[in-house]
């Protein structure tokens, strides 16, 4: 008898045999789960600098080989073209295709940066009982551009999005002291109370995502959102991107309580 | 020749031969300064417990044996009925003095508290870039009686006093990280953003020390008081009591990057 399997790999083994094509939102639950970006190795290393200038709304969890499929730092048997339930596929920018998996698109020059997701600092919140009111919902969160300019490499510039939380006082001391451990899931907010100091005119309105409730004993909380760099990385209209499926992220093998830096 | 004094010692020393009278603010940077409560035996005990309750208010730094002037913890010749620049004593809860040596007063049954103060996590904020306007613009830090109340014990119970520092969001944020790290000097802050909802009605009227302005693209952030075991111990009257005059404080020869809980 084989020991048995570790529950992200069997996660991923489900979606890679087709059994699974929705959001991963609690699947193997405390592992880390991440954001996927494939671009060509012509933009990869612009992109790998612009994500080295701006750690919060882009903490790269690993970037693989130029062609290779592969990315043991995350899972010994991850394999990109299969692992995720559901991709988009983008050519000059527009989104041509949503697929379930990637290996008729396969390249050699093809290159997957895994990036951190909020799916962590979320977990962590929760278990340090700070009640999350999109996930109480059941909706997505709220996120939107700001005034705030990312720190531009090559190509690659553009506005920094991030994702809201309202949150009571008391919770908003502790989110900060919860989310700080986590550098390589976006960490600490980036703002706290006052959204129109960022270029955020109406919260009821958020760019991606739902709106929620932000109500009159608690302040909105923003962090640097995933979604930036994929923002920013449309706008210089590739050839060829490929990404996860909104909520339809990559399993991997790391722990979310390992990544807590003390 | 004798090895050169710490610049702690050396303060006490000054302080105690009668050399200097003020306040302690700038005397031995670096080093922890404390607020001082003396009380009789009878009530010590209480304190004490008080203290357990409620450590974001009362983070004991040194409690004296019943008699014993010396706090050998906090300095091999600390001697707390000469090393303070001036006390106030009260007496069935009115201040009676403020003398600058209190051997005179000195019982068998009396009990030293010294109890962390923000002196130490202000230090802290300033090297990490938080600039405190009150310390900018020479005033004592806003103090505010809170809705909040403390935990009782015995015959000590009140609401919680507050201090109150305008800094913008960003700043919220790394004043949230760097008082988490200093739980013996009041820690993280208490609350942030809305006094309404801790019971203080005009910012610009505080309880104690002095009003400073908060400007529109900050916020009122707000931290537990040493003023608030005072305040408690007023209220039950006691027969005899000694603190520290507002501002000269002990000096101790503990350094603050030591206080650091990582």
């Amino acid at each position: 008898m084989n020991p048995p399997l570790s529950p992200s790999r069997e996660a991923r083994l489900r979606i890679r045999r087709g059994e699974h094509v929705g959001h991963t939102v609690a699947m193997a639950p405390g592992h880390v789960q991440g954001n996927l970006m494939i671009l060509p190795k012509a933009l990869a290393d612009d992109f790998l600098l612009f994500c080295q200038r701006n750690p919060k709304p882009c903490p790269v969890l690993a970037v693989s080989e130029p062609g290779n499929p592969f990315l043991p730092a995350l899972g010994e048997d991850v394999d990109i073209r299969h692992d995720l339930p559901r991709y988009r596929v983008w050519r000059d920018g527009v989104m041509v295709d949503e697929p379930t998996d990637i290996a008729a698109l396969w390249r050699e020059d093809l290159v997957s940066f895994v990036i951190g997701c909020s799916f962590s600092f979320e977990q962590a919140l929760l278990e340090a009982g700070v009640p999350l009111r999109h996930v109480e919902t059941g909706r997505n969160v709220a996120m939107y551009r700001t005034s705030i300019a990312t720190e531009a490499a090559g190509v690659f510039h553009g506005p920094l999005v991030v994702s809201m939380r309202p949150m009571r006082p008391a919770d908003v001391v502790r989110a900060v002291q919860v989310t700080s451990r986590f550098p390589q899931v976006h960490g600490a907010p980036v703002h706290i109370g006052l959204p129109h100091l960022i270029g955020i005119q109406d919260l009821a309105r958020p760019d991606f995502g739902d709106p929620v409730e932000v109500r009159e004993d608690e302040l909105p909380v923003f962090w640097a959102c995933g979604v930036t760099p994929q923002s920013v990385a449309m706008a210089v209209k590739p050839p060829l991107c490929i990404t996860h499926a909104p909520g339809a992220m990559l399993i991997t093998d790391l722990l979310n309580h390992r990544l807590a830096s003390f």
